[in-house]
């Protein structure tokens, strides 16, 4: 058993602590926060224990009614892995925290690649970060980019990426975020990092990105065109991702016309809060023109990042390998080849009585 | 002196209008409308001659109190061309109509290329609608993709040319275009008609175009990949562009972060709508890699097929060249080389009065 403790309980830790709930091979040991809000108050309701990630403020709990059951010290000595779901920059200054106690740990995207001993994705480079002391899950764009060009590159060779992120200005729960009816390039000039940070997981590939932002907080749209070093059909592009494990490949049945209707049909399904875990990719966007392909792929910023979370826990603790993590947190999540499902203890069973 | 009507009165028509007027060599005969509104009590306003382009419906016009000076067929039997600026598809249904009369025509983007002689954008195929009887103003998206890759063609040679548009979900006008919160592919089939619309006026380039809508109602935005056939410098790049004669080259210095500060620009340097004629190109996106280029350009759709459609005026009549027409244009409205400023009409001297 794997003790997980969560420090940063907001739009990744939540998720990410929930998911360590289901793992067979983890306990969650308890989630550190900042301050007291809506978020605290449901951990409480479920039933994880709350720490103080700053000490001096532990009476903002109290005040309110909410029991602390210790600092973040506590925490991180009563874990074998810490992930830590803190702001942007903040993740670098607490590995000296984690470091002190000899707990290793996980920042996310919004840390420097030059901050931890390796990125991470599950699928990509799991074995860089066994036994590590401080690792990198990347950013939903670059766990997403990684996701897709990693098989292609495999199958085809991948000669040169041009991808334009257009990315949503906000998540649904951040109220000072915009714009409200502008389409910015973000940065203006080109490129933006995320190619970089794509290549800090696939070193050799040659991509460029720019970025896009726009009025939308439910999931980011990347325009994806590539030149492959050997000429592909669309079928063997489609059938090559259809096998991927954390590749939703659209079906045009669907008639699923953009994020929403993809965060409708994950909510409908029974997905926790609507999270998409894997890529959305429009199977009818796929074309090919001689060595190039062009295709639309969507990532639930909120989500899409949590199962490599839990594969990073379990690299991290080395007893597992690669593919035995990815299909272990893909089965207790309910990741299922091509298509949203609920979990199987939720299916119900749609055969009449009596036939 | 060209006798020119305006067949619908509505985003683009009202614009092609104000700027026949301001034409030293054009006569505004008059506009037609199918139903009263705003924009028809404005162009009664401004001593517009108003005319019925339904005149089964007249009485509408009369019941509310506007003038008609006559139908339809008098506004095409007194103009030398006419501007149609109706809805996509009841322009083609016109034709025969302004051929009934033998009244040369220009349409709009939104119909088809087969429906008309030539397509045209004034500095790449000026030459081909001399003369001719019916002429497509392509649409503002196609224009600014043209007037962009023309002289990039010319001077290097594209080889390749991918382009993300990120579309404006609707004009600030139509309240009943969306999305709200939301990114959609549009088409979610690559290509995207945008490609094969441009190949009617640059029919050597091998283009490929993607669609984006988003909640926005300000500009479109480009994101653009070229291949080019020579080594560019970014320099050399950035000096052809600022030499186009309907390129805005934004200047980092103005710290014009997105669309909306275009537009707030426009209407504070005292453009009639805060509109933007000319392709607005981020000076700073522009990034070279070898061959390939990449940068940022926004297209005002209400306001970039104007200066088109005042050439191909000027085309069909046949007394003017290319050149002449093009500067004669933008000096009439204002377009002058890297920056907005108002008509000089409208200069007022900053020069103190003692000094």
């Amino acid at each position: 058993m794997i003790h997980v403790g969560v420090n940063g309980y907001g739009t990744i830790g939540k998720r990410v602590a929930d998911a360590v709930r289901l793992q067979p091979d983890m306990k969650l040991v308890g989630v550190a926060k900042t301050r007291p809000n809506y978020e605290a108050e449901a951990a409480v309701r479920k039933g994880y224990r709350l720490y103080a990630a700053i000490p001096e403020r532990s009476s903002r709990f109290t005040d309110v009614g909410i029991d602390l059951h210790g600092e973040i010290d506590d925490l991180v000595i009563e874990s074998d892995v810490i992930v830590d779901a803190t702001p942007a920059g903040v993740g670098a200054d607490n590995a000296a925290l984690y470091a002190a106690h000899e707990t290793p740990a996980i920042l996310q995207g919004g840390e420097a690649a030059s901050a931890v001993e390796t990125s991470f994705v599950a699928q990509t480079n799991y074995a860089d970060a066994v036994g590590a002391d401080l690792v990198r899950v990347v950013s939903c764009n670059t766990t997403g980019l990684s996701r897709l060009l990693a098989p292609l590159a495999q199958a085809y060779g991948v000669e040169k990426a041009h991808v334009t992120l257009i990315r949503r200005g906000g998540d649904p729960g951040q109220l000072d975020r915009g714009p409200i009816n502008d389409i910015l390039p973000d940065p203006i000039t080109v490129p933006s990092h995320h190619g970089p940070d794509v290549q800090t997981i696939l070193p050799e590939l040659d991509i460029s990105t720019v970025g896009v932002k726009v009025p939308a907080t439910l999931m980011h749209l990347h325009s994806v065109n590539l030149t492959l070093a050997e000429t592909p059909t669309t079928e063997s592009v489609c059938d090559l991702l259809s096998s991927q494990p954390r590749l939703f490949m659209v079906p045009e049945s669907m008639k699923i016309e953009g994020t929403a209707h993809l965060k409708e049909y994950a909510a409908d399904a029974g997905r926790p809060r609507g999270d998409l875990w894997e890529n959305c990719l429009w199977m009818e966007s796929v074309s090919t023109a001689g060595n190039d392909v062009s295709l639309f792929q969507s990532i639930h910023q909120e989500a899409n990042v949590v199962p490599e979370n839990i594969d990073a826990i379990r690299a991290i603790d080395g007893r597992t390998t690669a593919e035995a993590s990815i299909q272990l947190t893909n089965e207790r999540l309910g990741i299922t080849a091509n298509r949203l499902l609920p979990r199987p203890t939720q299916h119900v069973s749609t055969q009449p009585a009596d036939d």
